[in-house]
């Protein structure tokens, strides 16, 4: 059976910033952001961020806020990318003490996620990169990445790193960029615990078909460790509603989670800026559910036909009749 | 009530090169273009093209076709793009009989849409642009662009003249390239016959929201002439079959035409390279006819509240009980 | 002659942010980003931000500072994309005492501007535009903005409004998008003191060629006002140091500028997150200059003989022994 | 020493075609696209291109024609893109017969260009793709690639098959698209002959830092095996003349390839649509060499320097020095 379990980055819930507007919305407390959360009809993961909700020091009060909120801590994601100390690289730093520290945290935050039960860490490292021409020295770089993320990945192998790529922003240019080279690095590091995470946003960015980097990742020997979800108009990480722009190629994707046996969350990672971020994730949910009930109405089979024909005026038709049946 | 006739450019069923491979089809006749035509469920109109179809020597022959399958004729598209003596532009090429060329062309297309009844002729100058930095003199060109047009709009006012635009292809920089730009051109013509046609894909291309194109035509006085319908993935003229990649924005620009009282028909321009054709032809009246279907379920009224209010998840829960309705 | 003034919008001297990062840098009072302007070798012009900068409470300030530190102070950019009230639209807000406070204060930057002996207000309305299809009443908010615009144009004819378009962000789509959305707009206002003020990056990421963009304001009558200088790679307003990425446009846009007689300052509009800001803005006039001698080294005749021929390989011919005479 | 040797893919001298007109040139013989070859200064290598150029009958042929205008065969390119046959997939295609086809056609081009003495087969399948959502099974296609390329790699193992990848064009998507794709490939087949292409256009149309893709094939083992070079506007395949856009990032791919120690042809692959092909080309070699002079005004080492430190501002003085020098 497919896996319907909804989780949510819960700064999602939080104050939306972009370069021009520090506050779209309001501060909220760490505790209203679960209770946000929580009122999600649905939501039953959560996935928080080093720094901005937990460290060494706050654990017991995430534990009690999980239980009080009945939620499961789905991911953490160490923060590689909102503290001035990594500004100019996490891992891949032009500095040595700054290197040992994005190690140190990460490692770190792989003890407190086994401490909460938890066994992924989302790795998303987006200030690794360059941002200019003839800025980086990619062979050094490119190596320290590597090393930095191995050290992490045998640090222990009951958590699970997944690798977020992106192409860009907040560098003009990530290490990180495809899911063809997260995976290259993900088996260059040679961990069974090291996999990757798609974020459908950043997927569609770097002008993929989602359905197709899904097949890479199973492929490669079940690397999906992870999925993010949203939508954008294609050319940058908009961050938007799930559903709101893109309709066919969720259908493709949520087909090609089922296919390949995908068994995590589907997570919102949205930037409500304008928005009620509650309704912007319950809306989320809820397109995810009709997309679902979509696929059902066809059924699996029908589609490997389908695909296994490869004629794109059957597949048109398959579709209309899956979203609205022949009588629509 | 909204108009519900469908036309297509009779290229469509004929063979389909790119610059790699000169047929991925077969050549077919004229007369076999419009059976074709004839074939499709739901076709009314047809267009036809200079130099390809229609020449001042078989204006019968053209006529006699109409007739025989029952087809109007919704546009003459003048060839400024097919033939090598417009390779280097043709109301912009740097010669000047090139220039006096596509004028008389033009005119001579105007003459033969009025004989065959037609009060369309669809102005696609896509060789009027230009490929390199320092390869153009903007000023003398764009005025050249201008007096030719507007010698053509002049020569006789029961002719109106559509201008297409298109960012690019075949040149990586076209004159009129937005919707903005070909609305600026038709103003600057200055005369009353003079308006633009949206291409759906040209627009996504140029990453327009194709409901706001077809609202600034309004606002500047009825200037949306024609459409071109198809599909992409928004960066290329991919002319695929419409509703294969998007759903929403084909939902909002219907519900824009509706709202600004467009009469025109909505003619199919796609390139299916790998498709049969009449079937690739059909699926986009399907889909053209199914998203009309879907906002009529909520109607006018409502779309309009929504709009007003500018919530995005607001419009969100209605898109969707919009398409799967409040079961779904 | 060529102007050849340079002038910065302060706030590029200042802590950077992103929506990740709340401080790439370090905070700077008000006086000392005046010094810092002042210590770049070759500017003499600044612009300052609405809000940021300048209050009716705080002219005296400004006018001790310019004259302190020697400054001419080239724009003033009224707020319509920090403050909070503006988050959902300025002159567009759907909200009708929004729109009224967005004239008001701009009114209010005329005014100050005309006290400081600046005829230049410089309108970069960022949030006018929306996110989600089916999120705007295309109609009833092009048309706020336009009387909005009026309005403050009307309000004195001795200041001058540029009207800076961008594509998208912070909406994912902006009203004034493009050069000739912008000259749409400045046309139907209808006042002559209504322009418009090219940002290259903004430019580029429309997929225009920037020297074609000049001519179609110079032809419309004298419609380009202002320039922002910056560069990118072509998809992101990635606000980068001049010359990092392009070469060989701002070799054709400067042509254009002269060709055009634009006499207008060159103003750098900069983001230097992980870069010494003065050292950015610094390296960004000394590239400007030396694409300037390149230019002089084969002359205005040169270029525009290239531009009649119209050949791809004779420019290229040109444009390398411009860059690097024939020994090179 | 670094390379400077330059080669063509000698279709750059026919007639070129892009979907609209059928000859934007004239058709050439085979023997007058060797004599144009040859009359280009600098040029000392040759491709060709299966069916178009070469078959198992004019092998003599060819070996005569290279002889005669004393070139080198540089590398054979199979026809996987231009026939009928493979208009829906070569490797990838649903039907086994033309995926056997596919195999024994390349197997076939690896004999003959043992025979030509030539080492190097560029495999650019530019129809294994797809181009509609539910259209392909990633699974099963992506298996037959990999499976029909290693029975090519393992045939004979004296000749080298580079994978050229490409984003998109002539299908919507290909199945080798990005750097980081064709390299996981390449690993896949597990075969030391097989590495990958790199085509300057194709990697700015895919948003990569070329310099950075030479470092990654070069981190995985020397897996970088030829290069195709033109230029284009980022977005698209435009083919166009070596560094009539860009000219930094020009500079830095030189520089990785000389650090990385590639010691293969500089191959020019455009469409000189418009252009005199010949002199194209020529300049393209002229931008080559005056780029690499550039390079060696500074030297490695200080360029090295510059990467080590990662200071935007620095790497903006240092090119500025060496495109202009100090007194420019």
């Amino acid at each position: 059976m497919p896996q319907d379990r909804y989780a949510v980055i819960i700064s999602n819930f939080g104050n939306r910033a972009d370069r021009f507007l520090s506050g779209y919305g309001e501060d909220r407390r760490l505790a209203q952001l679960f209770e946000a959360a929580a009122r999600v009809e649905g939501l039953s993961g959560v996935e928080i961020v080093g720094t901005w909700h937990i460290t060494p020091r706050n654990v017991d009060e995430i534990r009690a806020l999980l239980e009080q909120y009945n939620l499961n801590l789905v991911s953490i994601i160490p923060d590689h990318f909102a503290s001035q100390v990594y500004s100019r690289g996490a891992f891949t730093s032009k500095d040595p003490a700054v290197r040992a520290r994005a190690i140190a945290d990460t490692k770190e935050m792989m003890d407190i996620a086994a401490e909460l039960g938890c066994d992924l860490v989302n790795v998303w490292n987006g200030q690794d990169g360059y941002d200019y021409p003839f800025q980086a020295d990619y062979l050094e770089e490119r190596a320290w990445l590597v090393e930095g993320l191995r050290a992490c990945a045998q640090y222990r192998g009951d958590v699970r790193l997944s690798l977020e790529y992106k192409l860009k922003e907040p560098r003009t240019h990530s290490y990180l960029g495809t899911v063809t080279g997260a995976l290259l690095t993900a088996l260059e590091i040679g961990s069974p615990n090291v996999g990757v995470t798609i974020d459908v946003g950043h997927a569609l960015m770097a002008y993929e078909d989602v359905g197709e980097s899904i097949a890479i990742l199973k492929r490669a020997g079940d690397k999906l460790f992870h999925m993010h979800f949203n939508d954008n108009y294609r050319l940058w990480d908009d961050d938007m509603i799930v559903g709101s722009v893109h309709t066919i190629e969720y259908l493709e994707l949520l087909y090609w989670l089922d296919r390949t046996g995908y068994q995590g969350y589907l997570s919102l990672d949205q930037y409500p800026y304008r928005e009620d971020p509650e309704q912007a994730i319950a809306e989320s949910i809820q397109w995810l559910r009709a997309f679902r009930r979509v696929l059902d109405r066809v059924g699996m089979e029908r589609i490997g036909e389908v695909l296994r024909v490869g004629d794109a005026t059957s597949a048109s038709r398959l579709l209309r009749e899956a979203m609205w049946g022949t009588a629509a």
